[in-house]
């Protein structure tokens, strides 16, 4: 599993990784099976890992008072997912972490995350590009949120994101682009029949 | 004016700053004034600079195809604006950030920041903070979008930023929040009546 993870910095970065880097990468990643529907990280407890999805899918959510879930992120191969606020700040979660299918997850904690970026260039390389890669994704997504129609964000998603759509059930991604499964379901029936 | 950018490094790292380096930053960033209504960057154009604000209000925004602008963000003292995607990509960029107020900038330039990124740890340290907070940010931003009303994003733009609504007008506010003048003033206007 942890060949995931190598594969994963190495396309991140032209810094070659040692093989004794490599038993430090080992190491700091802990391997761990989550079943569907298990949770990561329940709404008020500490985010201890983040994790990096080897195989499977997942999805970041908080739940309002009248019970309504909204998805602020999903995860499937190859990304990492867990709240990076509450794992950085150690503060109580507002979030849920679960699997939406079995999923093999490589979990690192921060301390172990101080560890790599202390000792192993190619991974302080791989977050710093992560970060930029994350911010130019999060500031994409705020402006289709404030300047897009539901119809248009559901375009943009499926031309981004195609493998979301077809890996996550309709209701969560109605969840995720902010409008209702009614909506959701009228716009792809518009779509389909263009 | 480069004491301010001293000020602001030194406020998110223990890092010290020695002379020497402290020269390096000076060299490295380039002082303008940019006057109310005047462009940093026009959409189409890559975005070949950040400007670090010491003193003004701007704004970062795109115009859609019936005129309409979406303000993506607002910049004020010690805040960051310019497009980082086509900063970093050297592609042309979808956004205008233009100034707001008369505005004092330090600029910075790709080649300038890597050179910061490689020589001075301290800047390192600024840069991977900022970008965690950004995240951080982005995520709580993306979360008011698909979870709140237009009233709650209002309140919650009011509890943690009070000072942007002091400084822009409320038309522009209104384009940030993704909504219309008109509901927003119907929202002040509740707010305050209560």
């Amino acid at each position: 599993m942890h060949e995931a993870i190598r594969k994963y910095i190495l396309s991140y970065t032209n810094e070659a990784i040692s093989d004794e880097e490599y038993q430090i990468i080992q190491d700091a990643f802990v391997p761990k099976k989550i079943r569907k529907r298990q949770y990561l990280l329940q709404e008020g407890d500490v985010c201890k890992h983040l994790a990096f999805i080897v195989h499977g899918a997942m999805r970041q959510y908080s739940v309002d008072d009248k019970g309504i879930e909204h998805i602020i992120h999903f995860g499937i191969e190859n990304w990492w997912i867990g709240d990076r606020e509450s794992f950085i700040m150690l503060t109580p979660s507002k979030y849920n972490v679960d699997a939406v299918e079995d999923s093999d997850v490589l979990l690192l904690t921060h301390e172990k995350m101080q560890l790599l970026s202390d000792k192993i260039p190619a991974f302080t390389r791989t977050f710093s590009v992560l970060d930029q890669r994350n911010f130019i994704a999060s500031q994409k997504r705020i402006h289709a949120s404030i300047s897009l129609t539901a119809e248009e964000r559901y375009a943009d998603l499926a031309e981004r994101n195609p493998s979301l759509l077809q890996r996550f059930p309709q209701n969560m991604v109605a969840s995720y682009l902010g409008i209702s499964p009614e909506t959701l379901s009228r716009i792809r029936k518009k779509a389909l029949s263009r």
